[in-house]
């Protein structure tokens, strides 16, 4: 076994199990959240997977528990792959002294600079070793279905999700993103991580791992993504998640099947994830034959 | 305005209001948190209301963030009151040095021993001062149904609301209950509670605010009441909650219309509650005219 059950936790009619491996990637053990839902417990039909991949500061555990994804995917059949959101215990100079940059905040990126370089590889395990791992094991591989495969996020997470989508045609049935950080290499809290972890001058490497940019060369019809914005949203009103230079950039690009929402009122937090995760599992099950 | 509003955040299309107001009964400034639908909000229709009592050590921000009862109430046109577990700032000696009693364990009783009768009088705070406090507010009375309220609640504050259900007959249109202290007398927490705050030899005190003593003589009929129990709960397995001791006085008084149901391997936390908090609106839905 691959994974060490930390708890297994009965919930909407599923199981949620914590859990933790070894990552050859990250060089740490790695935190992560899994939820099967009753249908694949209690038969050989392997659940579609949506991974979700949390905003600044927040581990597995914070959307298990208010994220409100069970409730939706627990009806429809879909599993739900929550992962941690940097390396914890490397031990790198500087690495908890903020909470928008080092642990806590990998950004999913392939660091290129020294010392992140070391371990702060989230795109590479995200994108690779945690679903090979996950779909090949013994005890867990069995309820899930390693072709239909979707992913969201939240704020660093949506832009995690939207870069990782963009970044690998046809991997992901599917994108949908909460409040992300659409633009980061315009915004606060993507110059701050970029410059760590690419380098200040680096701008090709900022590029790469722009949504906004990346949808300007992006070779796909059909985008099937959903991003919803709340208006209320500090971060959005301070410039950090910057929506409307995506709108902006898939308007340019002619892209197809972008649906961005500005949800009246609604704030940064999960409360505002919690109102809308059941559309954005609808809309990952769409894609994933679950609808 | 009787109360000062510390936040308004919008959730499932309706609003959650952080309030707080100065208590005559604790003595203290008490935080509640009132979620209001947006059927309420955007016309003159009053919601009924679901008052939810949390278990030990929480404050109304737990199951606002964590329960998904707005999912539901949001749907049917419910408000939902979250108040808060005890006083707070009394600054009685011995208040903090517990868990399981004084500070966040404020039982939902009147207590008569010294120094908790100063202000843990958490059952008259919540049967009489604080929903007419509200319903008489210039500002939240106008959403809010005086006359269709019912009441639920988690552990500790599943005992508060089966206990002022069958103490306040006719007040609440039904109860329910998440893994309820269903017989305080004969637990450990229940007895380390009603000797704190009655005297260890004060037993009358304690059958007058115990679930299942009261069932043995209520008056009523129909008891319109649901109550979910998780086989994998350890609080039950310690015999925290008893529910077979309240099942053996409903059947032995003849008391009619009681649901208790064991919800296999669910446990004690959150996600036991969510699992079902659609269905406990639900319960409450159907007696209070909204189903």
């Amino acid at each position: 076994m691959a994974f060490a059950t930390k708890a297994t936790i009965a919930s909407f009619g599923g199981k949620l199990f914590k859990l933790s491996h070894s990552s050859s990637t990250t060089g740490t053990p790695m935190a992560v959240n899994l939820f099967v839902p009753p249908s694949a417990l209690s038969s050989s039909k392997k659940a579609p997977v949506l991974i979700y991949l949390s905003g600044l500061t927040c581990s597995p555990e914070n959307c298990s528990e208010k994220g409100f994804f069970q409730h939706r995917a627990s009806q429809l059949g879909l599993a739900v792959v929550y992962p941690d959101t940097s390396p914890r215990g490397l031990d790198l100079p500087g690495e908890k002294d903020s909470w928008d940059f080092g642990e806590g905040a990998g950004f999913y990126v392939n660091a290129t600079q020294q010392p992140w370089s070391k371990g702060y590889k989230m795109d590479e395990y995200i994108t690779n070793e945690l679903p090979s791992t996950l779909f090949s094991d013994a005890e867990f591989g069995k309820y899930l279905d390693a072709d239909k495969v979707s992913i969201t996020g939240h704020s660093m997470g949506g832009h995690g999700a939207l870069t990782l989508y963009l970044k690998n045609e046809g991997k992901y049935k599917s994108v949908s993103a909460f409040a992300p950080i659409c633009n980061p290499s315009k915004c606060p809290w993507g110059e701050k991580a970029f410059s760590g972890y690419f380098g200040a001058e680096n701008k090709e490497e900022w590029k790469k791992n722009d949504a906004t940019e990346l949808i300007k060369t992006w070779g796909g019809k059909d985008a099937r993504m959903l991003i919803d914005v709340g208006t209320g949203d500090n971060f959005y009103k301070q410039g950090q998640l910057l929506p409307e230079n995506l709108e902006a950039a898939v308007k340019e690009a002619g892209v197809k099947g972008v649906d961005v929402r500005y949800q009246k009122d609604y704030d940064h937090s999960y409360y505002f994830m919690a109102s809308f995760s059941d559309e954005h599992v609808d809309h990952a099950a769409k894609y994933l034959g679950l609808l």
